[in-house]
């Protein structure tokens, strides 16, 4: 089997590795019906993440179960999957508190860029949908593996309740999908912060009701102005950098809630400025197996449509060109098809 | 008129100030029924927060209305008040919210160890209680003003519900008076990390269920132990340094809450460790005005006798032995009387 391999910065490989199989008996071996290449992906490829030798890639994903270990219960052969980049055992304590990508028996899938995928604790991590959706589905079930999950995350971690003001830093697939998720939660004032037209027209097609261009301080005086200078009440920290979440603090009224799901990368919080702008603070790797029924569900009965997200297709085997596309910002998001 | 002034490190005196009087019409004069030395005056008396010359000290205080400004509406000459160490329109969308310690117009309270006291915005600032309290509940009342608003606010920002386990960082007064708070919001186990007797004595009084006296490292291992390997649901941190910050994002189980409620001092939160924990992240200045109407009804009413921290008490013109006494742990904290 071939499949995705990052060498170095801009050096990825499609190439010869181990078809996956069954290793343990809670393990499920998916054949994948699509994946795609995630904004974190581009840490490592920009150079930006350490990288300890070839890495295998891919995290986000959906297919059809093609075998099941021993001890696997719920999941079958021939049901169609989706999956959280986290593996989870759906069972112990911070699994039943909702934090499934804490699970004490946790791995991050890393290997799906490619068309077989093992899936850890299979049971607790896959999601089926009942019967198999026709294939204009895949493109936003597959967002739910975790952009959506994500962007989903950003919102409810952020307090997004009806009447909400709300501002989403960063332009990506998270923070487009982030302003699809403020929105079904009721979010009155959804304020995009973006650049790009391209990226722009799909916020506001996914529910932004304004979208600014200022960024930094700029954009923290304009945030302060559209909203009578208090600040807004829920804020969604999209990106991971000093810089958006310096923002994101800056743009939150005093009692308001920031959310932030990208892992930062150089982030360091001073305690006193934190403290005296009042804020909550929640965030982490999303909780994409809490979610994802209810994801699906919302795909499946034609609420949302997060697919749009891909604004490129690629067959997989030229899944370079696809984080190349996604690094010049070319593309927002890169399908991949086996 | 006689108050305190604080030099520099260690000198603090009591000596002729200019007598407090009406200077904006928004102005009350109180006369200052029981004050005393907050955990936070330590910090500059200590050397460890800069002064900008000689400065007037105090900031917690009840008492009775003097005079009011002529733009003063509900509070009257003769009223006991109580009120808030940050001052507050309390009108400001941002007071609407319960975030008075951040109202556009806050100004905090410094010049409160004296015998009189003017406080701006008395409407919004001052609470008046029904009557003239007995005598026996001054310093209980007192407590209201910061210390235990201050430990009402952890408890709260730290989601403290009926059945949580709750670990409380820091033993002065305030982590007292978060243990109660939390007892009082339901906390059904609540550990208090402290190695002094007398402390750990109040604690348990106040509702700690388990004392420990394992910090930092250490004490994260115990706490872990304590809570079935995930960490407590809330952590209340009540110090302000790093290790007492670390201490808590140590000790909170994934998808918990920490509180931190003193001005942090050289703190500094790695964006990627906070990520990876999980936990939700809320404090700031205590918005005491919002708790101040229900908790002076839970002292007057004698559900709670938070009075008892003040374990010295002192005529005011003996300042300097109240903060000596405290900054060498001889006293939890110091009463001040005029």
């Amino acid at each position: 089997m071939k499949g995705t391999v990052l060498y170095g910065p801009g050096d990825i490989r499609f190439e010869d590795r181990e078809t996956p199989r069954i290793e343990r008996p809670t393990d499920a071996v998916i054949r994948i019906a699509a994946t795609c290449v995630c904004g974190s992906d581009l840490w490592p490829y920009r150079g930006l993440q350490p990288l300890d030798g070839p890495t295998p890639m891919g995290h986000e994903y959906c297919g059809i179960v093609e075998e099941v270990g021993s001890a696997v219960r719920s999941i079958k052969p021939g049901q169609f999957v989706i999956g959280s980049f986290a593996t989870s055992d759906n069972v112990c304590p911070t699994c039943r508190y909702g934090y499934q990508s804490s699970c004490n028996h946790r791995e991050f899938i890393s290997r799906a860029q490619a068309p077989l995928l093992r899936v850890p604790l299979a049971d607790g991590t896959l999601v089926p949908t009942s019967g198999s959706p026709s294939a204009d589905y895949i493109p936003s079930l597959l967002t739910t593996s975790d952009v959506l999950g994500t962007g989903w995350f950003a919102a409810d971690a952020a307090n997004v309740k009806p009447g909400a003001t709300v501002v989403v830093v960063g332009d990506g697939a998270v923070g487009l999908l982030a302003v699809l998720s403020a929105k079904q939660m009721g979010g009155e004032r959804i304020i995009a912060m973006s650049k790009h037209e391209s990226r722009q027209k799909l916020a506001r097609e996914f529910g932004a009701t304004d979208v600014i261009e200022e960024r930094g301080d700029e954009g923290v005086v304009r945030i302060k102005e559209m909203t009578k200078g208090i600040g807004a009440d829920s804020v969604l920290e999209c990106v991971g950098t000093q810089q958006s979440m310096m923002q994101a603090i800056g743009s939150t009224r005093p009692g308001g809630y920031i959310s932030y799901v990208g892992v930062p990368h150089g982030v360091e919080l001073n305690g006193q400025k934190l403290f005296f702008s009042h804020v909550h603070l929640h965030g982490g790797p999303a909780p994409v197996r809490r979610y994802l029924p209810q994801l699906i569900d919302l795909v499946l009965s034609d609420k949302i449509n997060p697919g749009k997200v891909f604004d490129l297709t690629l067959p997989l085997e030229q899944v370079a060109e696809g984080y190349r596309a996604m690094d010049e910002r070319r593309a927002i998001k890169a399908l991949l098809r086996p």
